[in-house]
């Protein structure tokens, strides 16, 4: 009798092509696949809480995947971490109901980037981080990072390819939007209803924007209010610094 | 003019064949001199305190170089961080006396070995970290130690091909020698006045071997009392969870 699993894992996405299977390329999913495909001695389908791009990274992504093999959850998530890549752990494995679906049941996800501010950046944390040693005014960027909670259309900070989904709407909702300075690092939090592609990043791009004095909090707010009609801003900040931190169901 | 400058260096050893210059294989000298001899126009010598394994890290190893480029330190470090792969950094550049040797003058080294005890190790430590999470007698361990400290002849921790050095003795002093358990991490330090090659791993090792009831402190002791008859223990823990903390002069 298949069961569905909800997989929670963790990964350093600096070696993978993000999250999406890609023929020929490794990603988290094809690579979840594969082993899975072996446990289950047939080929059987991952489905995550969302995509996240190369070279992104994650504490807590949710995936399930429905399997005949009677394996008890603790042993499957025992098999699976010393099947895959020590850079991809299964934190979590549990039996859910048939219906539970990672994407659609989600109803809010946490995401944080961070930012490494001095000059020299620690060879440990260089995967992890942006390293911006160059001036910021920072209590402006601490300042502009409130306008974006609400409920806004975000086309100004989607992808230039982002394909239009919920038919077609941009407007997520931010519950909340905060830069935090601690040490050498400057972290930025957001939690939200759900993010189109590369959002995170072209937030961030708009808040560096700010703290180099291109832009300013009303010029953020213009472009949210602007919506569908705004242009994109295209100020990405690189995919190393960002983590995808939890997922709400 | 020639002048003596003196390099503080960090570095992330996973991609490295080790300190040491070998043909054909990325090293940090190895690394660190192509770079060197670039801005000097002419091959450059660089000296370390002492020579770190395949896969060990640094977070200051000290080294010297000799250049009659007149660039300022400051501008040195700049530019040599520039033009460093990521996973060495310079986080020190200093003009220094003519005969400075980083190994002859050095008083004592610090190594940090780093065991982490949880079932499920994290991605983002994987790289720095030896992933024990079988039982230990961690009380064992704490209290065995100590008993490297003080004036020792190490041949039962030196490397099977270990070369006789200081006119073959083995001898060295610990300082300090002791075992702390941080949350999931399980962290060896040591304080000596030098080490022998795969000395520290190899103490690691012997102090696991402890957690695992095969030996027991006075094992331990009787290994450094029978000096240059003992035989190898011959357990050095991987070079993954090592790091070079500092050097004292």
């Amino acid at each position: 009798m298949a069961r569905r699993i909800r997989l929670t894992l963790s990964y350093d996405g600096t070696d993978y092509h993000g999250w999406q299977v890609q023929p020929g390329l490794p990603t988290i999913q094809g690579t979840l696949e594969t082993v899975l495909s072996g446990i289950e001695g047939k080929p059987v389908q991952v489905v995550g809480s969302g995509r996240t791009d190369a070279g992104v990274h994650a504490y807590a992504q949710v995936a399930a995947v429905t399997l005949d093999n009677p394996i008890p959850a603790p042993n499957l998530l025992r098999a699976l971490n010393r099947l895959l890549p020590a850079d991809i752990r299964v934190i979590n494995a549990a039996e859910v109901h048939d219906t539970f679906h990672p994407r659609f049941d989600a109803t809010g996800k946490t995401y944080e980037y961070r930012i490494f501010r001095d000059e020299i950046c620690p060879p440990f944390d260089r995967r992890y981080v942006w390293h911006h040693p160059y001036p910021l005014d920072e209590p402006a960027m601490i300042a502009a990072a409130a306008v974006f909670v609400g409920d806004h259309d975000f086309t100004a900070f989607a992808a230039a390819d982002e394909k239009d989904a919920l038919g077609g709407s941009k407007v997520r909702t931010i519950y909340s939007s905060t830069l935090t300075r601690a040490g050498s690092q400057f972290a930025y939090r957001v939690r939200g209803s759900g993010f189109l592609k590369h959002m995170v990043r072209n937030i961030v791009g708009g808040l560096i924007e700010v703290g180099r004095g291109n832009l300013n909090a009303a010029d953020l707010q213009a472009l949210l209010e602007a919506g569908a009609a705004a242009r994109k801003l295209g100020h990405a900040a690189p995919s190393r610094g960002l983590f995808l931190i939890s997922v709400d169901y």
